[in-house]
């Protein structure tokens, strides 16, 4: 128990019975998998556990929260885009595109980031949690912050150029573009990224 | 026997004995995930086969041909990317943005290209024949057509918004881009792959 709570402590989890956690955790893997992250709630995730869905709360916060452990997502979306949208949408390709490689070119997040992508690539059922659930905290905010008709399309290049880039430099790995110094594929994306955001289209 | 002439007939291949042709074709896949496309030599194709490298040039043709179809590459790029870049860089983003679409939304291609795309994201060695062998067919002929000293860079960044295109609007489906007109898409994408073939970076 004592390194359990040393361990919560590390991670910033929430102590608790570590059955009790996994069991939410392999109910909501399950659930979401084979009916999708918008289709589920959390009352539904907790009765699969066979615990009261006050418990899902206690262990993991929001549906989102437990998305991002289920998926084991190496940072927080939610922490990450606000921080870069809020100084409005001027320079944002260049925040976007610098603050992107310096996460995915940090090998501790590179690889679940990897194992996440691949996983979209062979399940369908993968795909629509990177879709519906991971891709809405990332991209809703950027087309909040672009606020025009077509933010939502513009938002979804600006997806589709990242995407390419994790492909292209992590995936695949591409070269030039594989190797090439994070300034260097930053500064040349950062532009692209700009035109999607506030550029013609 | 005429069956199969006029099946021949009907999809280009040469005539022979099916048999020869399936074991030099099952011989490619194996060497080319065991060992790499540029490691393995026509001749040790055929030693794997049990038949005279001969008889590979008769059946295939050129190792790239042997790639296209142990892949099942619905389409030949070197026919398809000289007639693109053959114009000059003037309006080649244009001209590769649309004609990426016209050939990734026709279904009876569209489906054995997100296979292909699907194993390379899941498996090293098709990563490996995607980088090595068609990435090749790709990309040196634009990087030969852009011509300066960063032109891989350049051509490599052109695949990675494209790659990124097929995460998008095939793979994981991310609207709106997945489901917007091509033409739609297509005016978009143009002018980042233009600056990276001939704009500053």
């Amino acid at each position: 128990m004592t390194a359990e709570r040393a361990s919560n402590r590390r991670t910033g989890r929430r102590p608790g019975h570590p059955n009790t956690r996994a069991a939410i955790l392999s109910a909501a893997k399950g659930e979401f998998a084979a009916r999708g992250f918008d289709r589920v709630s959390v009352r539904e995730i907790g009765r699969a556990a066979g615990v009261d869905p006050a418990l899902v709360h206690h262990y993991f916060g929001s549906k989102d929260d437990l998305l991002l452990a289920a998926l084991e997502v190496p940072f927080d979306p939610r922490e990450l885009i606000p921080a870069l949208v809020e100084q409005g949408t001027a320079g944002l390709g260049v925040r976007i595109a610098t603050t992107f490689l310096s996460v995915w070119d940090d090998e501790v997040r590179q690889l679940p980031l990897v194992a996440l992508v691949r996983s979209a690539m062979s399940s369908e059922s993968a795909a629509d949690l990177l879709r519906s659930g991971l891709g809405q905290m990332i991209l809703t905010p950027v087309a909040d912050a672009i606020g025009t008709p077509d933010a939502q399309l513009r938002a979804s290049l600006v997806g589709s150029q990242l995407m390419g880039l994790i492909m292209a430099r992590y995936l695949v790995r591409m070269e030039p573009v594989a190797s090439a110094p994070a300034a260097t594929v930053a500064a040349a994306l950062a532009p692209t990224l700009q035109r999607y955001i506030d550029g013609p289209l």
